[in-house]
């Protein structure tokens, strides 16, 4: 059996009841992760310049755009919502792949299921599958794909919408297989855009694209036996001998959700154990009282963090941003990344007062902060695992504090317990009525 | 100025009254060529599986849909009739990438100018453009990106699309550098899927989304600056380091449209040296006289065409069958590769007495046909460059014949004088209602 062969079947002759409750669990808390971190923008300018372009085009039989009351073709509502959910980048990091899973793949499994009035355990478990199916594949090109230039979100995240979509379109095995190879000719995104709106572009295709792909798989079209594996096809037209046994190895026992991470804070993921250290410090000095602030870590913490800071996009991954916000106000959530506060003096100060330095020896995902105050004391912290990784897990409580801040509204509690519950949901009306 | 840069500079400023005859003239054939394709598959069996999926989804801003009655939104539209452009691979070829040049960029540009009622001149001179920047950016990352598994007409399509649609929209020099981006971020397709249904999603995207583009970078949309040449840009990640002067070097003056070409027959493009050179010795030998046809030719032609024949697929790139039919009707037209004659006993007794065989002296193109006759004779002819190539291009009237042939229908003749005289047409109404 061909990989992607094997992953049709897998996909349709998956059951619901034979879901760990813990693969369950996890499926729910990424979605409501991926729902806060799309009604948080559901107003932004990406959002409304797209919603302009295709509200026009779409047909009367819409569903729900998250925190709109405009609503969109299936189609167009799976892109608009992947662009939500994934705008911030501070949705879901399946770390090994650096893929977010969600963005691409709840808005496809959110269309479908409205409009054909499925259940929400359907919904979650189409979910769930779309994010092993998508992890999976971006296991078995990792770490090349992205190296080479590809936004491994957008061009895996098709197959993860197609699977979701084929699941809740009730596809057999063979029509998702094909719905895969056809997304594997949809797949598309690239890193040089990533500080561009075209990034958006990629994201919301992928969720559009991957719902498109088992669409036309439900009409008969059909894809290559290996579109995806294959000689000629996308995992070596992108660069890689794609390592097949991580597509389809232990399926139905390992599950990918279970690597899935979420943010605490809205910056690069490798900032969050510089914000940590910062704030383990944070009690014993006042930011009027540092001499300088330096933080220590590898290689790649400082390519990625050790820069100017112009607004807010540059904030989000400086050193010495997340470091003076963390002393200045104990916190780095939304606001702290905001233009008022990153051009605001006491921060524009306590950034100049703060320095990066490599340190070879510290591990991968760790930093310290060191604190030398006026009075000539010295402080030190380090965090070996930030919080959100996957040794300091966010709780349940600590993604619902995150979806407040990111959508703060009155029904908020009615959209936690139609997550939590959704496997009890004999559609996902609840679910929506809490989500616009 | 990056490469990209340039080009959106270059196409914002290109004038219709610049544009040499030559150009003009060949931008018809290549429209009308187009057409003829796409009418001719109207009701094939992927465009009506299609159409199921998008109909339902479509706004009531409608566009024409080649050889139907119904109308899809312009984005669905753009769809379906680059498949239809396509479907056959009997569309126009450029040589040096094996682009199908017109498949992705007319069906953006008919309808952009149908639904803003824009005049004959300006639909064609956005759809040359198209082509241009299209195969431009083809030959500078050709042969690698075919080779590596990349359906070109797919990947570069999608930039023609969003030129000749940016053109249309009136968008300034950035914007339509922006529209390009956006483009790269939405380039895909792979030669696994050829021989599947997936392909035409790749074909039918690339004028979809470059048409896409182009409407989000109306809205504002951005992308990076080297989104196509850049280090983690398209090129790059597709595997080609871009030869930048190809997409630059003088513009305006060097004209792309200029290298396209049509085949006469509808099959593979080597094939068609066997065509004719079996169809030169045609009046010196009955079919039953023929004791043995031995066609020679290069490497490439036998890698293609040295096959067993099963259905209409096989048989349009068989050396085997063209030689037969060549032989036996006259002709290698639609009919010639129809299901009927493939299984015919008379068709199925010439293939089996046709052997092909290996001359690496044959120069690239090149066919002979040898003939032993039951009589003891020998018959031989050389073709080195078939019909339909650049040395010997297909008259208008030939072109004019193919689109009879494709599109049987009385008002046939409305059809060629709108597209000759099409930049007299100040809306293209008159085109449309002869393509429906």
């Amino acid at each position: 059996m061909q990989a992607s062969e094997r992953l049709g079947s897998f996909v349709a002759a998956s059951r619901w009841e034979e879901l760990p409750h813990a693969v369950r669990h996890e499926g729910k808390r990424s979605l409501l992760n991926f729902i806060g971190c799309a009604l948080g923008v559901a107003h932004a300018a990406p959002i409304e310049m797209a919603l302009r372009v295709l509200l026009p085009l779409s047909g009367e039989n819409r569903v729900t755009v998250l925190g709109r009351t405009e609503k969109l073709d299936p189609l167009g509502a799976a892109f608009i919502n992947a662009i939500g959910g994934n705008l911030l980048d501070y949705d879901d990091t399946h770390l090994r792949t650096v893929i977010h899973p969600s963005a691409p793949v709840a808005p496809a499994a959110l269309a479908v299921a409205e409009q054909r009035g499925l259940s929400g355990a359907a919904m979650l478990h189409a979910f769930i599958l779309g994010c092993e199916v998508e992890c999976r594949i971006g296991n078995a090109v990792s770490p090349g794909h992205y190296a080479r230039g590809w936004h491994i979100t957008s061009t895996c995240g098709v197959f993860g919408a197609a699977v979701a979509s084929a699941k809740l379109l009730g596809l057999d095995a063979s029509q998702t297989w094909h719905a895969l190879g056809i997304a594997a000719s949809q797949s598309a995104g690239i890193i040089e855009n990533l500080p561009s709106a075209a990034k958006n572009v990629s994201v919301g295709n992928a969720a559009r694209n991957g719902l498109f792909a088992a669409l036309l798989a439900e009409q008969g079209y059909t894809a290559a036996p290996a579109a995806i594996e294959g000689a000629l096809g996308w995992a070596r037209a992108t660069g890689d001998e794609p390592a097949v046994p991580e597509i389809t190895g232990d399926l139905g026992n390992r599950w990918e959700v279970l690597s899935n991470t979420y943010k605490p804070y809205p910056c690069g993921i490798v900032m969050h154990s510089v914000v940590d250290a910062c704030l383990a410090l944070r009690q014993q000095v006042e930011p009027d009282d540092i001499a300088e602030i330096v933080v220590s870590g590898d290689q790649l913490l400082l390519d990625r963090g050790d820069r100017t800071v112009a607004n807010e996009r540059d904030a989000r991954v400086s050193i010495h941003h997340c470091a003076a916000v963390a002393f200045l106000f104990g916190a780095a959530g939304l606001k702290e990344f905001s233009d008022a506060i990153v051009h605001a003096p006491a921060v524009v100060a306590l950034r100049a007062r703060t320095n990066a330095r490599l340190d070879p020896t510290s591990p991968r995902g760790a930093a310290t902060a060191s604190v030398r105050t006026n009075d000539g004391r010295h402080l030190e912290a380090t965090v070996l695992n930030a919080k959100g990784s996957m040794e300091q897990p966010l709780f349940d409580q600590e993604i619902e504090a995150k979806v407040r801040e990111l959508a703060p509204r009155a029904g908020i509690d009615a959209l936690f317990a139609a997550v939590w519950q959704i496997d009890a949901l004999t559609d996902i009306g609840p679910l929506l009525a809490a989500s616009c």
